[in-house]
């Protein structure tokens, strides 16, 4: 399986994909198709050469950066790294597309070049949250629709069911509508009308859940949009990068807690792995006709091997035609 | 001074909720003026009789429970804790209200009886939350107006700024708006015009803030409509307890790491403390002709105490004249 790779995407750049890239043809005989500056690609390449391992570099001489809107990537940089990559993927030279760049142009560019699934008015972005079990839950949309209307919502939840279902194994999968509250009266406009969309639909729809559900096992998929997504996501980072902090200060005010703090290390370090975004890889995108998956501005190498493993397996697990499929009806 | 406490209020009722008062008393020298069912209330403020404090008992029949709409409270319950506590505070026998209970109710009927502050539409619910710098940052409306217009986030921005300038003592605070990213394209489309509208205040207005700047000194008052307002305060309530949890079941999976902890345990303890809730007592409600606190439901007796003494700051300080007349331009 070929997975086109945009090398320039993420906060670092070349070094870290590329890195990130051959762990995952390693490990897994995927051939990474290294979409990028073609110089600043081979030159992290040639560290990894003595491996043996099947890639290929496609040069692309725009850089999109975070500045870019997702209007602007759809007129200028027609030789972005983004761009070639989902082409890549849309002429079928490659399986699936993976980029650590701005979300935005590569949910614009997908969208415009793969095209939606049928049936589909919005594809949003996916991503999975641990939960206190083990487990993970679905949430999305993580940061693609701002403002969505209800039927909005109503499509997030049969993809995300599909998906949890399908690569979680979790049959009939619980969907939530994230609320300020449980209780049927609560709720804003849009969530209201969602709220009777989901209810009179064949999917295990549970009602309002609140953001204290989200990591307790109560729900497996919890719709939002993506102005909620977002922002919900980048509380859950601040707050587990906060009580760091905290307990960081703490400690360092006690010798006695600083040695109780290092018996306690190999403990802390799994459970700093457990909350740590960037371990999950990438988030898929839902609802464009084809497969591609965003990762963490902030991604390590491992983060980019785990959403190039995580794209494998959602092709395997053939999760594109499955979501066609419930939007057939 | 006399502060009206809704004995009844909270997830454990007169028991905690009089321990709390009695608390703020003996500390302070207020009076509390405990409403509700006189009999459990009486039976409750005999375990603090030997302390010589003053304190009065005000009969209400009804309680307003967590399932009781806004819209239904106005009509019916006529001799609720929560109706009657405000009652007295608007007819000047009391300098204050203080509920642990139903916020939407405390919200609806102190809008209802007290009135609003001329030049606000919409009261809201301010909450603060520590910052890792070990100052707090101000966030409103946390639940009280789930749709909002552009202007109505503005008034939260002025009656915010204030609190936090007169009772934070920060001198021109910066005023971030809460969006899905931090350039000024982001935003939803009510955020979009609250912008422009904030952006030429005379307020210190520094933009789009995300989620994860809210505990990171970056931001003074951040402002958002009800409905985000519940689920930051929701998630990061159940960040911080799946970290617990997280936390707990890795040690639990080694002795060194359980002496670890146990030595840590003071530092763990006094970090606890940091991100609960419970310990930054009442939000006030801001935009009403009056002084009203309101309690998290799971309140600790020392919550319901430092409610009551921030209800005593807030009156000392004149922040309602002060907000009157920053909605007198």
């Amino acid at each position: 399986m070929k997975v086109a790779v945009d090398a320039m995407g993420g906060d670092y750049g070349p070094p870290v994909v590329v890195q990130g890239a051959f762990m995952a043809a390693e490990e897994l005989g995927i051939i990474p198709v290294l979409v990028g500056r073609k110089e600043e690609v081979e030159r992290e390449v040639s560290r990894y050469r003595g491996k043996g391992v099947n890639y290929e570099v496609v040069h692309a001489e725009d850089v999109i950066t975070m500045e870019d809107t997702p209007l602007s990537v759809l007129k200028t940089k027609k030789n972005s790294s983004i761009r070639i990559g989902i082409e890549l993927h849309k002429e079928g030279y490659c399986q699936g597309f993976v980029s650590a760049g701005n979300s935005g142009a590569v949910l614009a560019l997908s969208t415009f070049i793969l095209g939606r699934i049928e049936g589909v008015e919005r594809p949003a972005i996916m991503t999975l949250f641990p939960t206190v079990s083990g487990s993970h839950v679905s949430l999305l949309d993580m940061g693609g629709n701002v403002d969505c209307k209800a039927r909005h919502l109503y499509d997030f939840a049969v993809m995300g069911s599909i998906y949890v279902e399908r690569v979680l194994k979790k049959p009939y999968p619980r969907v939530g509508l994230l609320s300020n509250g449980e209780e049927r009266s609560k709720g804003n406009k849009v969530t209201k009308e969602a709220y009777d969309i989901l209810d009179s639909s064949s999917l295990n729809f549970i009602g309002y859940v609140e953001g204290k559900d989200i990591f307790f096992d109560k729900v497996d998929v919890v719709v939002c949009d993506g102005f909620v997504g977002n922002i919900v996501l980048k509380v859950t980072e601040g707050v587990a990068e906060a009580i760091y902090h905290f307990l960081k200060s703490e400690v360092e005010r006690s010798l006695i807690a600083q040695i109780g703090m290092l018996l306690a290390k190999g403990a802390i370090k799994r459970f700093v792995k457990k909350v740590d975004y960037a371990e999950y890889g990438g988030a898929p995108l839902l609802g464009i006709e084809g497969v591609c998956f965003i990762c963490h501005g902030r991604s390590s190498p491992k983060a980019i091997r785990n959403a190039i493993a995580r794209l494998y397996e959602f092709n395997k697990l053939g999760v594109l035609e499955l979501i066609k499929e419930g939007f057939k009806n």
